[in-house]
């Protein structure tokens, strides 16, 4: 026997003072992106399993709930991430033949929590930019990444950049099963280096030697030195140094107050992402506050594979990395009665953007959660503010 | 075969230049509520079922989409009305002994569409006034609905009136099955004047007659006084009249361009409401714009049956019916490049609150989304914004 109020586990209510500050993100966040044009979309809760869960994934699959839709008797899922939304949105709805820029923010839901004491239900905020393929987009969408949180008042920001070629780079030629492979991916993500010496041993010396190498290539700048030395000098891999000093530099050139580091071992996200991939964390937290990259593939299943680079971050955990802005102040009037002046005044007030809680008879001595440090007060015949 | 870009039926994607327009809306809606004092609150999409539909009769069942949670193996359903939620939270969450107001807005599902043309996926927009008993919460509450579709410009509304007491205070004492009780409510919504005729004849003279002359009465001002000549002067009657007579007043007097009307056969959300209700449509239209009342009742299945009024609307029906603001405007840069003094000149017009699209590389030529009525230029070694 349970209690109609009790709410199933890793769901929770946002309460007034927390939903307060998440709206105010929301919206720094949303004209953030408007300056950098990106426009808004807003695609559905609901979505064909199909459609939710093409290229992406298993990961994505077991993170979904699932259900039959009555109209149609078809298997339709609540979107666990808005990101394949918005390509088909880029691949079918808009179809434009230039660059796009689109963002959103919404929930998305999760069937099972991300981490053990994840939400399931994170307020998905996110922009892409489609049609370039050239490292320029990468660098706006950093950007604006950077200057979301900058907004919204997060202190302190370390980058961390890594790219999805480097691993694939070492891969390319060498004939590896399934199995071995997410064995592989497996050690390198859980950075065990004895399961990686075991699984690497039948290889040839530059893969074996490379991908040994890249447990021990995350740190500082002296990073993309020492993978230069010891990964093997072939095109993507050094596509992908080149472009990861470049973010770098421009990173620490538009926002000198930030951190940057790099883990080229880090695989998070590896089925999604084709190319740079970055993520923003607070000094200090191991929960990355934002993540993002190149993910060219993510149209292909809309019938539209063109380039693509975006962000996502969770306004539920973001918060928790604001500042307080204190109580909420407001005004304290008398009931407002039939009308005339009272109500003018009332009015007037709330136009100029100003809280008027009128006091309703009965409720006279109640105390307000609004801090009413003002009241309206009728003084020589007019409805004048005065401090309480 | 489907492809994999088609969505469910009755669900849509909310294309750039419509969801900037409801991204308005709700700031506005949320802007409005706050100047009256109500806190915003965000419950969660997903709830056990035996909350989401304590006390809310069938027809919320039906339209609530269930699916078993994998955490728990219990059934859960995705919010289909959000006014229970926030019902909820006031009764435990929240537990003020004072008056409470609280404001929402966020998606909700329906598993089968309200209307043949209706969406699937409401953006709810929602107030709840808790712990007041009089009439001045129900015309608290209506002033914020008034202003609220003031704020976002909507024109020539009409006020239609009823009152769940009325259909209540005629049954009150007499003897009938809930088979006949069900045929009974559904010729009244209907209007079926021969079905009514059938299911009154064996009832008493005075609750025939009150029932029947229910059909006539709709209409302006004259409606009240006929009300009192055809219905019984039984207390939950007159107080429900008087109140009527009091809301249009108060209305009338507060917003004088709008349209007042009564309907007292309107059984809409009939197991919900207990007292007056309102309903707001543009001039002409079918479909209402928002809808509210006092729903004395909507805490009682958490354990606090306290005094209850509110209203809720949807902002993608909403937003039909503002008008187009026009194509927005912004400047157009070249690509910042590693930053500089072109980097600082569009970050200083973004702060401003200016969209700046930059042309990246090889899309130069691009025809842009936005209206670029502006470019930043280089002229004498500074970056002027000229016109285009």
């Amino acid at each position: 026997m349970t209690s109609a109020w009790l709410l199933p586990e890793h769901i929770a209510d946002v309460l007034p003072s927390e939903a307060r500050r998440i709206e105010e993100l929301r919206r720094s966040l949303l004209d953030a992106a408007r300056a950098h044009g990106y426009e808004l979309v807003m695609p559905p809760l609901l979505e064909h399993l199909e459609s939710l869960l093409t290229g992406t994934g298993t990961a994505l699959d077991l993170r979904t709930f699932k259900l039959v839709d009555q109209l149609s008797g078809r298997l339709v899922g609540v979107r666990a991430d808005t990101t394949p939304q918005v390509a088909r949105i880029d691949a079918h709805l808009l179809n434009r033949v230039g660059l796009t820029r689109l963002c959103y923010c919404g929930p998305v839901l999760h069937a099972r929590p991300a981490a053990p004491h994840a939400t399931r239900e994170p307020l998905q905020f996110g922009a892409e930019l489609y049609g370039h393929a050239g490292l320029e987009a990468d660098l706006e969408v950093l950007d604006l990444a950077l200057d979301s949180l900058r907004r919204v008042g997060v202190q302190k920001l370390v980058l961390d950049l890594a790219d999805a070629r480097i691993v694939r780079g070492l891969l390319a030629g060498a004939v590896l099963d399934t199995a071995r492979l997410e064995m592989l991916y497996a050690a390198l993500a859980a950075k065990d280096a004895a399961e990686l010496k075991q699984i690497t041993a039948p290889l040839g010396a530059e893969l074996r030697d490379g991908l040994r190498a890249l447990l021990s290539l995350y740190g500082g700048d002296e990073v993309l030195d020492a993978a230069r030395r010891l990964l093997p000098a072939r095109p993507l891999i050094t596509a992908a140094l080149d472009d990861l000093a470049r973010l770098a530099q421009h990173a620490r050139a538009a926002h000198p107050e930030i951190g940057v580091g790099y883990d080229l071992s880090d695989l998070s996200g590896y089925a999604y992402y084709s190319g740079a991939r970055f993520a923003l964390y607070a000094q200090g937290a191991s929960d990355s506050l934002l993540r993002g990259g190149r993910y060219d593939e993510v149209g292909a299943a809309f019938g539209r594979n063109r380039p693509a680079v975006g962000f996502s971050t969770d306004l539920k955990l973001l918060v928790q990395h604001v500042r307080e802005d204190g109580r909420k102040r407001a005004v304290l009037a008398p009931w407002t009665g039939e009308g005339g002046a009272l109500r003018d005044a009332v009015r007037a007030l709330r136009q100029q953007g100003e809280t008027v809680v009128c006091v309703l008879p009965g409720h006279e001595h109640e105390v307000q959660e609004f801090d009413c440090d003002r009241e309206l007060a009728l003084v020589d015949d007019h409805w004048l503010v005065r401090p309480r």
